[in-house]
């Protein structure tokens, strides 16, 4: 098997886009090609580039490689085996190229998550249609070999559940505030400063990247089509430094929490603030760092961690994909092929849960009666409650309630009528209490 | 693409062993058919069993298998494509099975650790020349993807380090005494009496079991045959709940840690008591589960953590192995050709580290000179150091130190100069500060 392997002819990658994934995958081919060659009985190489600017330095030497301003020429090259996308952007000249790849038979390793939260059900179609694999397991968690755990590590399993912490930015501006005591806005700004954020802060912060991501595991856990149009999305910009603190008084944190579980009521996805026990993995998950924890009924709970970007973890997910295809490891890009993918019936509310809820009410009597009567009316019970001494404000008492298990509906209705019975001086904070 | 698997035949177990985990596996064949088929294109079927009894109820239909009383027999059949061992035992009916399996060119997948650690590297050997397969993913951490998140995950990176704590019942033993308060002793018996222990305890206790598992592991992360043989092994049975509490007001845990690493001294492989700090991921698990923390250049630290054992949990092990060979993924046992393994140098001392030092010094005047002395004449400094009061027993003082970095050999000169200073009124205790 060794000689028969070591006979085969070199893996020949063209890597399009050479930010710092791009410049991460070439150091390693470069730097450790002995290596890569043991691993796979095969030599792994570069044969040609594409990027923005053909004059930029990048700190590797590019000279050996053909250069295309084009990438669809660079997917289109004879002397390229494996197309590796590194460009980003769900549309525009990553998916053309993708797709010209893909309509050559060629394979493709991509970190695009965006593309593939759009048009990744498509592009795998396209994929198999075409006899080329298209893999993505640096899209998902960086260097977290997740994707792989989920649809191989795991594949004797029904998938019951999966969640995540799956944007380092967020989990950094939480842990951050809640260390050094800053608003939102104070941490927001000083990520933004150190260039942490996407040109476009919503992607992050909004929940959408970490909901693109969520989309694509839900689809390999549960055999589902990519559905990230029908993903619940929340972000993280009106969580406030008291929230932050009150939580952790009762024993929780606040994280940007990526849910995906196939209900009775269909298929359930969210990526919304959501309070975890501080003693639970995500709990402790602080900084920067990505945590996915996958529940199979066979596995139980397992749980990985690791870094969830930057260029040596992202590059080391990138050349996962490339040496599976090396080593002849071809797998359909969701586990199952497309046309064997259901298209999952989005459920209509989430599965009923505890809240924590922040009401800034109105201090004067009989308010407190109110908003209890609010919560009952709406069939929502109260597990605990604190009613804070006036500090700042010596108008406003601010009062924080857990509910027993609820619906969102249940708890919209009761909001609503405190809203209504004028009680509240602002609109009150709601916060799903996630069991992990 | 997914006519074309639709059309392959299905893929034939023979399943030798028939305890809590093959009759996992059977349940989960039967039971998961025609998702088993929609991820792998194909269907996975039993053909034929064998184990000690077969007049035995498993609470599993077994009447559609050819039943073999000999498992060599069973590895032979001409109706079984995979042979699945699930015996155990190093040598014996596992190894004669597993050697007829490979010589006919017939996959394997085994749960076997013990095995493997003693003759990995021939078996290994004899899979790639007869162009089998052998893979062994619940061998090592029962239901946590390590062996494929090592081998094919972090495939891209040069493995640095690799910790774990793999021996669930040895961190239940631990945590229980931690917990409530007991003695070694005393949880011992309880594990015992619960059949937590294996039916000779040293394998679990001495940390046997879970250094199998690490040389497994280090044979893949370092590209190095296996070495058990070279593995420093220590178990926890002179842990006393005296060193927990103490531990734990310094901020550490006590756990059976298994540390694997290439150096410039050779290969370090220990399997032994450490103390971590407690707020990381590997001070914070509690119970049964394991934990393996995967280090590598590109990705950095990656933690997995689940179930190291049980039915589903090791099921789910064996049937990722079973579905990557019907999915035509065929990896190398250790993840490059035995013939290319190197053969480690073992490193003749550990990389220094602090280390925590427990002194049961006898109460008059000098002794504490005396105890510094013999550690600065060793050149070991010390962080830090605590004298507990007198309690029950007046003679004795108890101290404790945490020492600067520093080589276990020069340790070991400084407590021999301290006893034959009888300066102790029994031998000292140290363990080893694990920096993860």
């Amino acid at each position: 098997m060794a000689n028969s392997q070591s006979t085969k002819a070199p893996l020949r990658l063209g890597i399009a886009g050479l930010g710092t994934v791009g410049t991460g995958v070439i150091k390693i081919v470069q730097s450790k090609a002995n290596l890569l060659a043991a691993r796979t009985g095969r030599a792994v190489v570069v044969t040609a580039v594409s990027a923005r600017s053909r004059a930029k330095d990048r700190g590797v030497d590019l000279s050996g490689y053909a250069w295309e301003d084009d990438p669809v020429a660079l997917a289109q090259r004879d002397d390229v085996d494996v197309f590796v996308e590194l460009m980003g952007g769900a549309d525009g000249p990553a998916k053309a190229a993708t797709e010209a790849a893909l309509a050559m038979g060629k394979d493709v390793v991509t970190a695009n998550k965006a593309m593939l939260a759009m048009h990744g059900n498509a592009l795998a179609a396209q994929a198999e249609e075409n006899g080329a694999v298209l893999r993505f397991e640096a899209a998902v968690a960086g260097g977290i070999p997740v994707v792989k755990a989920l649809t191989e590590g795991l594949a004797g399993n029904t998938v019951t559940r999966i969640i995540g912490v799956m944007n380092g930015t967020c989990n950094y501006i939480l842990t951050r505030m809640e260390n050094e005591g800053l608003s939102y806005d104070e941490v927001f700004a000083a990520a933004n400063a150190l260039g942490y954020l996407e040109a476009d802060p919503t992607l992050d912060v909004g929940g959408i990247d970490a909901g693109h991501k969520l989309a694509l595991l839900a689809a390999i856990g549960f055999g589902t089509k990519v559905a990230f149009s029908d993903m619940v999305l929340e972000g993280i910009e009106r969580i406030t430094i008291d929230d932050i603190r009150q939580a952790a008084d009762m024993g929780y944190k606040i994280k940007l929490l990526g849910v995906a579980q196939m209900t009775g009521r269909g298929l359930e996805q969210r990526m919304t603030p959501c309070l975890v026990p501080d003693t639970s993995p995500l709990g402790q998950l602080d900084g920067a760092t990505n945590m996915v924890v996958l529940e199979g009924d066979e596995v139980g709970q397992i749980v990985l961690r690791g870094a969830g970007a930057g260029m040596g973890p992202t590059a080391s997910a990138v050349m996962s994909d490339v040496l599976d295809i090396a080593r002849d490891i071809r797998v359909t890009t969701f586990g199952m092929p497309v046309e064997m993918l259901e298209t999952a019936k989005p459920a209509v509310a989430a599965t009923p849960a505890p809240f924590y809820l922040r009401l800034s009410c109105i201090d004067k009597p009989g308010v407190l009666a109110k908003v209890t009567a609010a919560l009952g009316d709406a069939g929502v019970s109260i597990e605990r409650m604190r009613q804070y001494g006036q500090h700042d404000n010596p108008d406003v008492a601010p009062v924080l309630i857990v509910t027993d298990p609820a619906s969102r509906n249940s708890l919209d209705v009761a909001m609503a009528a405190m809203e209504s019975a004028n009680v509240l001086s602002e609109p009150p904070v709601a916060i799903r209490i996630e069991a992990v």
